[in-house]
């Protein structure tokens, strides 16, 4: 038998696994790996910002001192003084989060996985922005949902429209901090209004925010989970305040729920990495993140102003833009007869890249609109890059 | 708002989510933590085998070499050295492995979940050994399969079974060296049979093979998946070879299933720790393994020789148990009328534990049946744990 050429067998998936697609974006991340691109597609943080050698100390402190509960099997709801950590950064506005409340998870991603797998039928209704966060949509798509778009306007969803659409609907997903893609903000006025609704219909609120800390110009707005914390889900992450590659975030929620998820996250991955953990509580338990945060907000303000400065020079008119307060986006809107994912394949010939705007979308796809991420380049390759693109969009008008 | 007593809502979760239990292992560990508690219920490895300045210095290198790449968002499919490094290590027997077949998971508990999400639509009939690996039922019941449990004698499943009961199954999931719960082996013989009887059904036969490595006596057998790459999903981990707190296994199979399982990573949590993976390489690439591997056999086969003595000279007559050839488990028959669950009960009173054999079947659960782990426990405390377990059960013949 062991000469067999291996000749795949038609296997009989489930039908979940039709559902199953590559993310657009890593398609064109490999793509754009080149060192001669000018990349706007990643969602990468900068590099620049990573900690290596305070987590090199961690790594070596923790492994010096308590190697052998770092390398064992860990509780599955994750690192208790990691939990606290988290329970005692969101409780303000005189909310108190336990740490019973917390679920450590191998990043946001798996928050969102889990939360599809505890709450998603095929068929149930799932309320998203218009557009949404590719990777929500991915990690629900494969439970089945029936998506429904919320009307979106430069201030983000409509509350309102809630109201109706909510009736019976199993989940409403938001990121309501220089959201991606679209680098907008929901205003004070409007999370209480989306709360509120959300409260009346029993509706649960996930409150996605990777890059509330990441706010380069306005005061932070108060989080929803502070609003109600018996009904918002609020889904956190050290990928963008510390390092995407070491895999951790957190899901805070009333306690039925996290037992729940955990029971969900046992059965997918038993726990986060115990080592990892420990790592990221020593980096951070003496008020770190307070020193490091500043300078990344610092780095990325000064992307973000270049861009939106190479924008205004070089785009045509006709073309328009966010200005985003935080966050790593900015949402482009082309006149609609241009689209982006052809501008993609003429700017990828002269080494510009970026990542066309239909994927965020979970109905009617809007073609002619792009996101652009300013945090892994350095200003004077944004102007490059901007300039280009503006003279392929020109080209096109 | 703020002041709200989190009361929860009842929310409306999915059908799924009444299916996801707490593990009984998880929850008896929870007890058995006690320092004066000798525990034979862990599937945990010795920390005495973790090797932690090893890790500690690969900790130090990658960071200090390759810091911004290891913290960085990584491929879903894993670290390519590391692949190259599993597809090698498989690739014996005259049959090649390819690192595209190879796709790095967060622990193999993540491969058993995301083999769920691929294979298993609600009913699908799934084939298991009687008993089985509850962490593997745990995982694929989430996806609401229909278990067929497939006879077994001390030899292992029986193949012949299979060519009735596999005809229309969606998958095979076998557990052929030391299996976890029984310790039991496969024998060379019952391995070719099987895989004959799937390739001819087309049913993908799942080869999940942690223990492998810790073989005390007998030559390791040939693995299944070298018998028929085509039709076998291997699963392999570094839990038990090096740490398990890290979370790190891999899937091997042939390339179209490896691309669909690698969709269904990317939607649960994108990738692996990259930073793990570059450690976990840098450790082992060269030939750390077979050096610290037979340490790792020679410590667990004192322990698993201890228990086997302790339980031929306490044990009353009626009782009887399995004698491993490696791994980490025995499996202790009672006389039919003694509960597991309830001897549990009395030996935790006496600060002796285990796991009841219940929970590791699929159907009709056998009451008068344990499992004993040996590896983390000392020859004395063995003998003294098994001493007392054989006065419990002789009180109640």
């Amino acid at each position: 038998m062991n000469t067999h050429t291996p000749t795949p067998i038609q296997w009989h998936f489930a039908e979940r696994a039709q559902r199953l697609q590559s993310s657009v974006i890593r398609e064109i991340l490999k793509i754009t790996m080149r060192p001669e691109v000018i990349s706007f597609a990643g969602g990468l943080p900068s590099p620049d910002t990573f900690p290596i050698e305070r987590m090199q100390a961690a790594f070596d402190k923790v492994l010096s001192t308590n190697g052998r509960v770092a390398l064992q099997y860990g509780p599955t709801d994750g690192y208790l003084p990691l939990r606290e950590w988290v329970a005692n950064s969101l409780s303000i506005d005189g909310v108190t989060i336990s740490p019973e409340q917390v679920l450590m998870v191998s990043g946001s991603q798996q928050g969102l996985d889990l939360l599809g797998k505890v709450f998603i039928d095929e068929g149930s209704k799932v309320l998203v922005e218009t557009p949404s966060y590719l990777g929500a949509l991915q990690a629900f798509s494969v439970y089945g949902p029936e998506f429904v778009s919320l009307p979106t306007d430069d201030g983000g969803l409509l509350p309102e429209a809630v109201e109706t659409l909510g009736v019976g609907a199993r989940l409403l997903y938001a990121l309501p901090n220089f959201q991606n893609p679209t680098g907008r903000t929901l205003s004070l006025e409007r999370r209480v209004a989306l709360v509120d609704i959300c409260a009346r219909l029993g509706l649960p609120l996930i409150e996605d925010d990777p890059y509330g800390a990441l706010n380069y110009r306005a005061t932070p707005l108060p989080t929803m989970l502070t609003m109600h914390p018996e009904g918002v889900i609020y889904m956190g992450s050290f990928s963008k305040t510390l390092t995407p590659g070491i895999r951790l975030g957190y899901v805070v929620a009333p306690q039925p729920l996290v037992r729940k998820l955990e029971q969900a996250k046992q059965a997918s991955d038993l726990h986060t990495a115990q080592l990892t953990q420990m790592v990221v509580h020593e980096v951070i338990k003496d008020g770190f993140l307070d020193q490091h945060i500043p300078a990344t907000r610092a780095l990325y303000a000064a992307r973000c102003d270049a861009m939106l400065a190479a924008l205004a020079e070089f785009f045509p008119a006709g073309v328009t833009w966010t200005k985003p307060d935080g966050g790593m986006f900015i949402w482009v809107t082309l006149p609609q007869h241009i689209d982006s994912m052809q501008l993609l394949d003429a700017a990828i010939a002269q080494n510009v890249a970026f990542v066309p705007g239909a994927p965020f979308y979970a109905n009617d796809p809007v073609r002619h609109a792009l996101r652009l991420s300013f945090v892994t380049v350095t200003p004077d390759r944004i102007r490059e890059g901007v300039e280009k693109l503006g003279k392929l969009i020109a080209a096109r008008l």
